[in-house]
Parts: structure tokens; C-alpha cells; sequence
């Protein structure tokens, strides 16, 4: 059996993900997490804010996934966020044109039974509708940021006016994929974890970047080879395109080794520009390799000023942040001044309207033969006499500009799976196959096997109040009191427990209970009072 | 300004919850969390993992919201989940009966325009479809608790096989409601957090009952007044049902004063016969006081063997769980041993089958006349020479019986907003008005606001230094240099920060900052060093 079919046999048997409606046949693209799965995820989600909410200190938000039709016809999701697809009218195949083989492409012949493919394009969102009896058209959000893009005018307010403005937020994602396939890899229903971080279009620096310009991590850029480097070099030589963007991957590396993923196993490849999301100008994917291939994991792109300029163009909503000059400017402007004594009696009711559109009028250069305004969709000539203009001198703060948006987007599901893949670790012991995954202390979705020695003499219940006792500290444990010591160590390593703890009959003379840790196997004795500490401590590094 | 209006307005312009798409013009039934909602979120919604999954030791899982419409019409929800809705062609006025006058029910007289009302049903399930080519009819999810009985013999396995069992899902939502109304009150797309307790249908006991067995509370049961009672006095006196449905009453009423409700404005009203949803045979709902009415927010239901029965039908699955007799039973059996050397030359290649027909066979009171056995669909009479009838002494260990379901169901919304609505509180000082929210310290967003005296002398530096200390240990903290200390402590009052840290020219002397705590207005000096402890220590209780 090859590793990923023993992982997602490991994953079904022990409760980490199995396919969804499973009774009912299932239904392809969507799994369950089960109990140690949802832990696993959760632990995984609480690491990725403790980056990004409380260290980078974005703000988190949380939105809707049905969305109106709206806002994505204006991000550009209702006419591109299609994939082309070649169906078979014959047999029923049918598969994204990317996932067909080279001849069956240029031949148009159906690789299944023979028949003539047609080549059509599928919009991937999930549709809806919302109302009672006023039924209005909706989608299933197929990314969590345009929640975020659509708020900016009020988050922009809750953060007082700054940029950098960081925006997070964790959530579900709905993509109705044609070959939805491999577990976890290809889901139709899908967990996301965005942050959108707002840069003045012309300061895309990092105030930390520092901190990371000495790690060294694996890219392929789009034009040119495989490359071992630092941050630091990166940006410096070109390859990254900004600070933003090169902070960003170094995060993404920095968060990745800390839930559990290989480093040897990681890279970032630059996207080709054909093969860009149609929001995006450059895209560093982290990539990760498991047996699956290289899988897509987490993408970090730079979205420009391209939502917020299409959002602010569909509402006429005000998306700019105010970039204040470091030293003001004085600035001589001309304007229209009209006079009023003298429209009144030329214009009548229409004299307020005309006045008011010279003062809105930027002076042509000759204002001399008078000027033409608009008025309900008519010409209206102003003569030269009606107004004065005048040259004032302005003290100018600064400008509007629209933000431009620098957005790493981590695909949970996937990173979930190769975790487990990266920690799975099977071995010989006393001529029997056993399995360990070694999943970091803060991320394992039970901190702690408790177990009484044996069933009698009153093991048990001291046991179980000490996994109370955790419990209430916020550590997820497992009460065992089945099979031999040894078989209930293997349970635990088998679904990744760090620590096993034993109450024994030493336990009863001085209150000491054994501990194990999972990697070594290595026991050591700790006071039972002390155990919570003890455990905390390791478990928060 | 009501208390209500007044709350949608803090909650708009802090960043609490607001409509969703509001530069889109908005989308009723829809409402997006803010950085500070969201936390606040986020922090309740750990609250109850502490109660269910660490405490209570349910198991929490997560299954899709995209639910096949199989599922549903196994469930009931296809044929049931349904509003009867009045409408009125003439002007477009829609709304559930019930919300509409009765004179107007009855007449049935639109009371906007006097038009003719139609009544119709209308099912509360988003409908949406899966796959590319070979659509598939789906709904969104109504509740997430069908995810947890698809699973059930997954999770029946987990446990091994121990009853009563937990399961939990934390997740959203969806029911396109007729009204939505009143911001957070009546959602579109909604937060819920569903125990699914599995019971022996025989045997309803909690083991923990008896450390709530002498909480106070308020019931209105269906057919009795409204009582100040204890939850043991009430089982006692049959009031509630079974100890499982009165342990989950008292367990809400904890984890609703826990995450900052009042117990002067709760209670626990049972469901009328025909006000129950269509699975349900008792429910009791947490009711809590608000601007708004009595608004329920946790409905504590006994579904019964329902659902489980249902999906049973439906799929064929075993859903049973094994109740092991405390002492096995030896009980007479008959059974038909088909005679081989016989049926084979007389049936030929049917032999085999109607063997094993025979063994499947309850043997009736009479077997000397000859037994008939269905072969493809046709009656094949058997001989009686062809077969034996023995009596045999076997030991019974126990039986399959299908568990009931009691499960405690969390509107979140709905709590959050009752949470802003408990611990709001309006005062004058100095003449002027100001607004304090006494929040829980572990469920206010922000754990500590962190302020430098002034913006000089090394200061900001030091407060900057402590914040993101305090962040590194998981407390969310806010930095504000601007202003008065005094208008920095009302912005973080008016946002329930527990605690604000300041940091001052004593602090560059003795390294010790004051520490302000928000509902007393107290301030004590704590070395800086000690800081993270103390907090921790606050928040934690």
C-alpha cells in the first residue's frame, strides 16, 4: 500500500476524515473530520492566528458564504472563475481540459469510449437563491476575500486609517470542481484560512521585514531555475518583486515547519503569467511535496489595487485610503466662482443647478468666450460675464489612493493532509508493523494518554481525575484502560499523542506518575500536582 | 435610542457586527462579525468547547454544509421544514402566518393593500446543486446535527461502543427565512453549536447529575406556571422529563452565565405538543430577556430514536448500538438444520439457497407439514424429510437497540447579542454619557488596551514591547497612543476591554506599570515582568 492509501486508511479507522454521507454512497468532493480530525484542525486554525491575528496583528472577520450575485459579477468571478471543460455526449465523460491527456485534447476523440469531445466552460461557484418569494440570484463564496474587500471602507475605519491594514479570515470556501478527487486534496467544500493586508500602492514594505530576511528556503521562479536562497537575496536580486510579498512567503515557510511540514519538502514557485487567477499580478505558490506529487497549498499573490478598484467602480463606494504627505504642499489652483446676482435673473430655477456645476468645473486654459455646462443631459452655454475666476493658493495633506492588496490564502485541507503524511512514521517493533505519527506537542489533537496501570485498587480513579484535571486546563486526553500497556502506547502514537501518562502503584506510595513521551519513548517520573504545569510547559514549547 | 438601537449602533461603529454587503446596498438575513464580533465569537465559541468537548467529553466533529438531498428527505426536512407563508399578488407583501394579524389570517385580507392573501408552504432549505454535468440536487444545511447521524456508526466505533456518547458540531447554518429581521435575531446564514447526546433509549441518567442536581432556575413547563425550582426538584416532581434533558438544562444555564448572561433574565420554557419541531417529542428552550422580548437562544430537545430510525430506513446502515445485559441470559432456541445429502439431489442448484433460507428461518410452531422458502421472488415448498428441528440452549449478552438523541442546540447569534445587551451599561460621568461593557474577562475580544503616558521619552516603545508580549501569550491587546488617558480608557470601556496597562515615567524607574481593571475603575501597580502571569491569571478565574 503507498502512503497516501495508508494514511487515509489511518485517517478513516481512527477518526481524522472519511468520505461525507458515506450511509447514502457518499458524495464525491466532500469529507467529514472526524473527532481527532477537528482537533487536528482546529489546533492548526488556532496556530495560523496566533501568526496572523495576535503576531502580525491582522484584524479577523467573518462573513457570509452566500453572497449576492453582485459582488461577484464585479470581482470578475461570474465571467472568469470558469474552467474549461471537454465532455463526452457519448459515454458521459467528462474532466477538465488540463486533466486530459495531450492527444485526446488536439483530437477532440473521447479517451473512455472513442466518441467527439466538446470543449465547454463551467463556472465553478455554487448557486442559490435567497428570498421568499422575491427569489434573487446568490453564490456559495468561492474564496473568503471579497467578504474582506467589500468591508474595507468600514475596516479601514475600525484600524484609524493605517496602512499596512491587515484582514483575516477563516472560513469555508465552495468550489463545485469537476474531478473533485483525492481526499482531501480536491473538495468541493473546503476550509480557507485568507489574509488580505492593504499597502499603500507605492510602500509595499514590510516594518518586519528584518526578522526574516536571513531565512533560507527553496523557490522556482517563473523565468528561471530551482534556486536555494535567502529571503533577503531574493528581494535583492529581483526574484521576489517586493517586501510585501517576500515577507509574506517567509511567514507561510515559518508557519508551515511549525504545524508539523518538512522543510526538505517545501518550496515556492513563482506563477507563470498564463496561469495567474485573474485578480492577481504575481503568485508564489508553497508548494508541498507528498505523494500526491507537489501539491498547492498555500498561494501568496499580489492582487493589486484589482478588487477594491472593481468594487469601488460597481458602487460608486468610496475604496481609497488617505496617504498623507510627510510635508504638506502648497499648490495654486484656479476656480470658477459664479455670480450668482447676475444667473439668477439669466437662468431662473435653473441658475442654483448651473452655479453649482461651474463650481464643481475644473478652468479650461481660455475661459474668456464662456463656458458650456450639462444640465438633465442638455448643453447650457454660460456666458463670460456670469462668473469670475480666481487663482487661490491650497495646502495639500496628501492624496486618495487605492490600496493595493497582498494576500497569502492557505488552503487548510491540504495542508491537514500533508501534515499527517510529513509526521507519519511506521517502523518494525518485536517483529510487529506499528505506525507513530509525529505530530508537534501544540498541534496533536490529544496532549495526553491517561491510563491506570491496571483496572483495580483504585488506578482508575485516580486516573480519570487526572484527565479531568487536564481536560479543565484546556488539554485534550484520552482515558484507556484496555489491552496491555504497550498496546495502549501504540494507540496513542498511532493517532499522534505526545505524552502518555500512567498512574501506578508507585502512584499510591508518593504521588508520582510516569510520563512517555511518544518520539523517544523515554519515561520520566513528575509529581501529579505538578503534571499540568509540566505538560503546559512542553506543549507551549 | 432603545437599548437595542443603541447596541446595533455601537456594534456598527466598533466593529461588532453590521450587514453584509452593505456597499452593495445589503442582503437581508445577513450580517458579517467585525474584528471585535468576531472574537467575541471566537471566544464563546471556545467557552463551550471547555463545557461539551473538554468537560463533557464529546467528541466534536465537522461535516459539510452542502448536504445531498437524500439526507434531507430522510429526515423529514424535505416534507416538514416548512412555513406557511401568507402573500398577497396585488402588492408583493409576503410573511409567515403566524407573524401576521389575526384579524387579517382569518379574513384573509392583505393588510397592506386589502388585496387577497394566498396561503402557501415554503420550504426553509437553500437549495443549490453538485457536480459539473450530471447535477445533483443539494441543500445548505438547517441544522448541523444530521452530519452527526449520518456518521453514527463511524462515531459508534470512536467511542468504542460506550453509550451514552457525545458528539458536537460547532458550524453554521442556513434557513432562508420568510422575515429576517432585527439584525442578529433572525439570520439567513447562522452560527450553531449542536450536542448530539446518544442515550439507551431505557436509560436517560447522566453520571454527573448530581453536581447540578441543586441549580436554581426559572420553567415555565407546557402545562404548569412558571416556577423557581431546582433541577432535581424538578425531575423529581416529573416536571422535566428524564435526568439527561434536565443535566443539559442545567448545563446551559452555565455556559449562558458563564459567557456573561444574567440569571434574572433566563428561562426554560417547554414547547407546547404543537409548537415542537418534527423530530422532537420534548424540548425545553433556554429563553433569555431581551429590548427584544423573550428571545430563545438554546433549545434543549429529546429527538428521540427519530433520526436515527429514519436514516436507518432509508439506507439500510445498522444505526443500532449494543446494550450488554449485566448478566447474560440462556435462552431455548429453536432452529431449522437443513439436511444436505437430502436437499441437494432434490433441489439440484438451489439447494444451496434454500439452505440458507432455512437456517434464516424463525422455525413456526408446527414444522411437521412441510416449510415454504421464497427463491427469486417464487414459494418453494420444502419437505419436511429435508430438514431437522432442534432446540438449543444459547447465551444472550444483549440486544441492538437504536440510541435516543437529546440534544442541546446553541443559537449563537442570538447569545452574542444577548451577551452585548447584558453587559451594557450607560452611566454619566463628569456630564457626560458614557458606555461600559461588563464582559466576561475570558470572553472580551480584546484582553488588555496598552497605553504609553505620552507619545515621548521612550515610552511607546515600552507599551509596544508589552503588547506584543502579551499577544505571544494569546491575549488579544489593543495599543493607543492617542488622546487622554482618560478618552482611551472610555474607548476600551465601551468595547468591555477587561483590563487597561499603562505604561509611565514611574515605569522607567521601577519597571512596573499601572494596571486599570474596567468595572471598579481600580488601578494597581504590577512589575512589568509579572504582567503576562497576572493577567493570565485574572482571565483564566
Amino acid at each position: 500500500m503507498d502512503i497516501y492509501s495508508e494514511i487515509v486508511s489511518l485517517a478513516k479507522r481512527r477518526g481524522f476524515f472519511y468520505p461525507s454521507y458515506d450511509i447514502y454512497g457518499g458524495e464525491a468532493g466532500f469529507y467529514d473530520y472526524g473527532p481527532l480530525g477537528t482537533r487536528l484542525k482546529h489546533n492548526v486554525e488556532e496556530k495560523w492566528r496566533m501568526f496572523y491575528v495576535l503576531r502580525e496583528r491582522c484584524m479577523e472577520i467573518s462573513t457570509p458564504s452566500i453572497t449576492p450575485y453582485a459582488v461577484f459579477k464585479a470581482s470578475g468571478h461570474v465571467d472568469k472563475f470558469l474552467d474549461v471543460v471537454l465532455s463526452c455526449s457519448k459515454c458521459g465523460f467528462s474532466a477538465k481540459e488540463e486533466n486530459v491527456d495531450e492527444a485526446s485534447r488536439s483530437s477532440l476523440e473521447c479517451p473512455e469510449c472513442g466518441g467527439r469531445l466538446q470543449r465547454g466552460h463551467m463556472n465553478l461557484m455554487f448557486e442559490t437563491e435567497t428570498g421568499a418569494l422575491d427569489r434573487r440570484q446568490a453564490f456559495l463564496r468561492p474564496e473568503t476575500a471579497q467578504g474582506i474587500f467589500v468591508d474595507f471602507p468600514f475596516l479601514y475605519q475600525f484600524s484609524r486609517k493605517q496602512l499596512p491594514m491587515g484582514v483575516v479570515q477563516v472560513g469555508k470556501g465552495f468550489r463545485n470542481e469537476v474531478s473533485p478527487r483525492q481526499s482531501l486534496y480536491r473538495l468541493r467544500e473546503f476550509s480557507m484560512a485568507e489574509a488580505e493586508i492593504f499597502f499603500d500602492p507605492e510602500d509595499k514594505t514590510h516594518p518586519r521585514f528584518d526578522e526574516v530576511a536571513d531565512d533560507t528556503l527553496m523557490v522556482i521562479p517563473a523565468d528561471a531555475d530551482e534556486q536555494m536562497a535567502t529571503v533577503g537575496s531574493l528581494l535583492d536580486s529581483g526574484v521576489i518583486g517586493n517586501q510585501a510579498l517576500a515577507y509574506y512567503v517567509a511567514l507561510t515557510r515559518r508557519f508551515l515547519l511549525a504545524v508539523g511540514i518538512d522543510d526538505q519538502k517545501l518550496r515556492f514557485r513563482q506563477h507563470e503569467p498564463d496561469e495567474m487567477a485573474h485578480y492577481a499580478t504575481d503568485c508564489w505558490d508553497a508548494e508541498i511535496r507528498t505523494a500526491l506529487g507537489w501539491i498547492e497549498c498555500v498561494g501568496i499573490a499580489d492582487r493589486t489595487a484589482y478588487d477594491l478598484s472593481a468594487h469601488m467602480e460597481a458602487t460608486g463606494e468610496d475604496m481609497t485610503a488617505f496617504r498623507r504627505y510627510d510635508t504638506a504642499r502648497q499648490e495654486t489652483r484656479r476656480r470658477i466662482i459664479p455670480d450668482m446676482a447676475k444667473l439668477g435673473p439669466a437662468f431662473k430655477e435653473q441658475a442654483k443647478i448651473i452655479a453649482s456645476q461651474l463650481e464643481k468645473m475644473e478652468p479650461p486654459e481660455n475661459v474668456d468666450d464662456g463656458l458650456v455646462v450639462k444640465v438633465d443631459g442638455e448643453d447650457v452655454p454660460v456666458d463670460p460675464g456670469l462668473y469670475d475666476v480666481v487663482e487661490e493658493e491650497i495646502t495639500i495633506t496628501g492624496e486618495n489612493v487605492i490600496p493595493h492588496v497582498v494576500e497569502p490564502s492557505y488552503g487548510i485541507d491540504r495542508i491537514l493532509y500533508s501534515i499527517l503524511e510529513h509526521s507519519y512514521f511506521r517502523g518494525e517493533k518485536e517483529g510487529e508493523s506499528y505506525v507513530r505519527l509525529e505530530l508537534p506537542s501544540d498541534i496533536a489533537p490529544v496532549t495526553a494518554g491517561v491510563f491506570p496501570l491496571v483496572s483495580k485498587d483504585g488506578l482508575p480513579d485516580i486516573a480519570r481525575g487526572i484527565a479531568d484535571e487536564l481536560r479543565s486546563q484546556g488539554m485534550l486526553t484520552y482515558y484507556d484502560e484496555g489491552g496491555s500497556i504497550g498496546r495502549r502506547y501504540a494507540r496513542m502514537d498511532e493517532i499522534g499523542t505526545p505524552f502518555c501518562v500512567t498512574v501506578d502503584f508507585d502512584t499510591l506510595e508518593d504521588d508520582t506518575v510516569t510520563v512517555r513521551y511518544r518520539d523517544t519513548t523515554e519515561q520520566v517520573r513528575v509529581p501529579r500536582n505538578e503534571l499540568a504545569g509540566w505538560l503546559r510547559e512542553w506543549v507551549d514549547g
